[in-house]
C-alpha cells in the first residue's frame, strides 16, 4: 500500500496496526477463496481489483467526493433508500459487518449470545479498522431485529453521528404509513446533511440509477440458471457484496460486462463447474465481505452455488422502483412501495419468503437448499423451522445451517455440507 | 381434586395424565416456596387458596362466566388493554408460561435459542395442560420481541382462535398512531367477539376496575418501603401474579384486606425478615407462575426482595389510566397513552426504564439490584449492560444474572446470590 493511503487511514482515526492485521487476514483469505478458483471469467480481473482497493482506492475517491462537497453515507442494511441518498448528493455505502474482529473489546459492550453480524459492527469500530465507517458523514441504523435495534442504542455511544430509523413489523396500512413517515424523514435528514434540496429530477435519476445497478445484477442472476453455470457462486456473490460499495454507474457497466462475456461462455457450454454438477440455493442471512466460509465450504465439496436467497442477493435487489411517477411525491411513494416489499424475517407474517425460496428453487434448477442462520439471529432461526417443513412438503431438500463467523466449525460444516451434496446426485 | 373438575378439564380437551402431573408439581413447589415461609401475613391464605384452586375453581368460574354469555380473553403480554376487554363483557386472563413442560415436543417446533417463556407458552399447549388457554375464547398474542413475534406464526397453527396485536418499536408520533390504530382494532374484535358494543360508560366502567386493581397493588408495595418489611418479596410477587388471573374486584378487595393487616404489622413492627435484613430490588425480565426460582433462592440466602421493576410487578401497573375523559375517544385515548408509557425494552430508546429503576432504589430503600434475564431474550439482555453500567456509576450494586426455567443452575445461583448478599452488609 502506499504513503498516501497510510495518511488518509490515519486522518480517518484507523489503527494502522490493527488495520495493516486486518488487510493481510483479508488479502489471504480473497486469495484462497477467490484466487484458487478455475475457470473463473476475465471480467472478473476488475472485481479482484476492487477488492485489492477495497480499503485504499475506493476509500480516497470517497474522500475526493467528500473534497468535492458530496456526503457518505454509511449503512447496515438493504432498507435504506439509496435513491434518496444519491439523490440528495450523497453517496451510499454498505458498512462491514463480515468478520470478527476485537472481539474481546466486543464482548465487554454486547451480551455473547448477539450474531456475529452485530459483534462485527462493533469489533470493526472498536478496533479502529473500518476506513468507511470513519468516512461517514452520517451512518444509519434501522430497527429491524432486536438485536440491531437495541446494539445501536449502545452503538449510539461510539458514533455521535449515527441516525436511526423505525421500520414496520407488519405489512399493514400502519406499517406502511409507519415506513412513509420514516423515507420522508430520512429525505429531510439527507437534505439537511447535504444542503441539497432532492427534487423531482434528481429523485427520478437517483431512481433510475440504482435500477440500473439492479438490472445489471438481475442480468447476471439470469445467466446462472443455465447448466453448466458460467460462474460460480462465489463471485457472484461477491458481485453482490461489491454492490453495497462500489461507485454505481461504474458497477452497473462492470457486470454487464461480466454478463456480456458469461453469454458466449454459455454458448460456448463453458462452465465455473462441470455440467451435472449438484446446483444449491443459498437462503437465509445476509453475508457481508469476507464472510464467504459457507460458499466456500459448498463450491470445494463439489457443488454449485446458483443463487442467494439473501439481503446480499435477491432478497435485496430483485425489485425495482417504479420510475413512471410523475411528481416528487409519486416517486417517493413508489420507493416506499419498493422497499416495503422487501421480505425481511423482521416482518410478520413474511409469506412472501417461502414463495420466493420456491420460486427459486425452480427458476435457478437448484437440487436442495442451504438455510444459513446466523446463530442468535432469531427472526431467520424462527423461519427456517417453519421454511424446512414447508419445503420438505414439495420433495425439496434442505440441510439447515446455523453458524457465526469463527472459523472453528469449518470441518463441521464441511463433513455435513458434503454428506448433503451426496444426496443430491 | 373433585370428579367435577376432572370432567371440566376433560371437555376442554386437556391430557388429564400429564395435567395431574403438572399440578403435582405445582403443589409441591408451592408448598416448599411458599408455605415454608415463616411470618406470612394472614391475609395470604387468599392467594393460598386461589393458587390451590388456580386451575380448579378459577377455571369453573370462567366456564360459568362464559355460560353467561361472558367471552374469556387469553394474553401474554401487559400491553393487551383489559380495560377494553373488560368494557366489551370479557374478561382478560393472563396465559400460563413460567415452567418448562413438554420440552422434547417444544423443540420440534421451536429453536433451540428460544428463551423459557416462549418455549412455556407452546410446552403447555403442546401438552394439553393450560385450562386456561383452551377456555379461550380469543387468544391475544403481540409482536412485542423478535421471539414472540415470530414464534406466533407457528403458534398459529396450533391456536387457531389466536389474534396478533402490533406494537410500535419507538415512541414516536408514528409509533403512538400504530398502537392507537391496534387498540381501536382491538377493540372492535372485542366487540365481534362478544356481540357487545363498547360505549363511554362501560369504557369508564372498565378503567375504573382494573384502576382500582392497580390501586391495590401500589397500596401493597408502597408498604414494603419500610424496615422490616411486612410482607417477603415472594408473597409480593405472588400478588403481582395473580393480578392477571383472578377476578378483577375480588382481587382488589383481597389485596386491600392484606395490605389492612400488613400497616398493623408496620406499626407492630413486625416482619416477614429481621429489620435490617439487605433489601434487593428485582430488575428484568417477567416471572409467570410458577417462576419463583431466583426470589426462592434470594429470600432463602438473607435478603429480603422489596420491590420488581418488571411486567409481573411495577412496570406492568405503575401506570393508572386516566379516567376524566369526558367521551368514548378521550377515554380511548387515555389508555393508548397509558400504554404507551410501558417501558418495556422493546421499545428503542428506552431510558425511562432505567429512571425507573433508580427511582425504586431510592423508594425501596434497596441496597442493591439483581438484573433478572432469561437466556436467548435479546431486549432485556442488551439492556442489562447499559443499566448496570449505569447503577454501578451511582454506586449502586448490581448483580445480573441470566438463566432459564430450568432448575439446573440453582447451585450456581444460590452461590452467586448468597455472594452479592455478602456485599450488600
Amino acid at each position: 500500500m502506499s504513503e498516501d493511503y497510510k495518511n488518509m487511514w490515519k486522518e480517518l482515526g484507523l489503527d494502522l496496526e490493527m488495520h495493516d492485521a486486518l488487510l493481510e487476514v483479508l488479502g489471504k483469505g480473497y486469495q484462497d477463496v477467490f484466487l484458487s478458483q478455475k475457470n473463473r471469467p476475465e471480467g472478473m480481473g476488475y472485481f479482484d481489483f476492487v477488492m485489492s482497493e477495497v480499503h485504499g482506492l475506493r476509500i480516497k475517491e470517497l474522500m475526493d467526493e467528500k473534497k468535492g462537497g458530496r456526503k457518505i453515507i454509511g449503512s447496515y442494511c438493504v432498507f435504506v433508500p439509496e435513491e434518496i441518498a444519491l439523490s440528495g448528493n450523497a453517496t451510499l455505502i454498505g458498512l462491514c459487518a463480515g468478520a470478527d474482529f476485537a472481539l474481546g473489546e466486543v464482548e465487554k459492550v454486547l451480551p455473547r449470545n448477539t450474531c456475529s453480524l452485530i459483534k462485527s459492527t462493533f469489533g470493526f469500530k472498536l478496533g479502529k479498522v473500518c476506513p468507511y465507517l470513519e468516512a461517514s458523514d452520517m451512518v444509519v441504523g434501522e430497527n429491524t431485529c432486536d438485536g440491531k435495534k437495541k446494539a445501536y442504542e449502545i452503538f449510539a455511544e461510539m458514533v455521535p453521528n449515527l441516525y436511526i430509523m423505525d421500520l414496520p413489523q407488519m405489512k399493514s396500512d400502519q406499517g406502511r404509513a409507519l415506513l412513509k413517515a420514516e423515507f420522508y424523514q430520512f429525505k429531510e435528514k439527507v437534505e439537511e446533511l447535504t444542503g441539497k434540496t432532492i427534487d423531482y429530477p434528481s429523485l427520478k435519476t437517483g431512481i433510475k440509477t440504482v435500477n440500473n445497478k439492479r438490472r445489471a445484477i438481475h442480468r447476471l442472476s439470469g445467466l446462472r440458471k443455465v447448466d453448466p453455470a458460467p460462474i460460480s457462486g462465489l463471485d457472484a456473490l461477491l458481485a453482490n457484496q461489491i454492490f453495497f460499495y462500489d461507485n454505481p454507474a461504474r458497477f452497473t457497466e462492470s457486470v454487464h460486462k461480466i454478463c456480456d462475456e458469461l453469454e458466449k461462455r454459455i454458448e460456448e457450454k463453458t462452465g465455473a463447474f462441470a455440467s451435472g454438477t449438484p446446483r444449491i440455493l443459498i437462503s437465509g442471512c445476509p453475508m457481508a465481505v469476507p464472510n464467504w466460509k459457507l460458499p466456500a465450504i459448498v463450491e470445494t465439496s463439489g457443488a454449485v452455488i446458483v443463487g442467494e436467497e439473501s439481503c446480499v442477493g435477491e432478497r435485496g435487489t430483485r425489485n425495482l422502483t417504479d420510475e413512471s411517477g410523475g411528481s416528487l411525491e409519486e416517486l417517493m411513494d413508489a420507493i416506499i412501495d419498493r422497499y416495503f416489499k422487501v421480505d425481511c424475517a423482521i416482518f410478520t407474517p413474511n409469506p412472501d419468503r417461502l414463495s420466493h425460496i420456491e420460486e427459486m428453487v425452480g427458476t435457478y434448477q437448484a437440487d436442495g437448499v442451504i438455510h444459513y442462520g446466523l446463530q442468535f439471529c432469531q427472526p431467520y432461526s424462527m423461519e427456517s423451522m417453519s421454511i424446512e417443513n414447508a419445503l420438505k412438503a414439495r420433495n425439496i431438500r434442505v440441510l439447515r445451517i446455523e453458524t457465526d463467523y469463527s472459523m472453528e466449525d469449518a470441518g463441521q460444516l464441511r463433513t455435513r455440507v458434503e454428506a448433503f451434496i451426496e444426496l443430491l446426485k
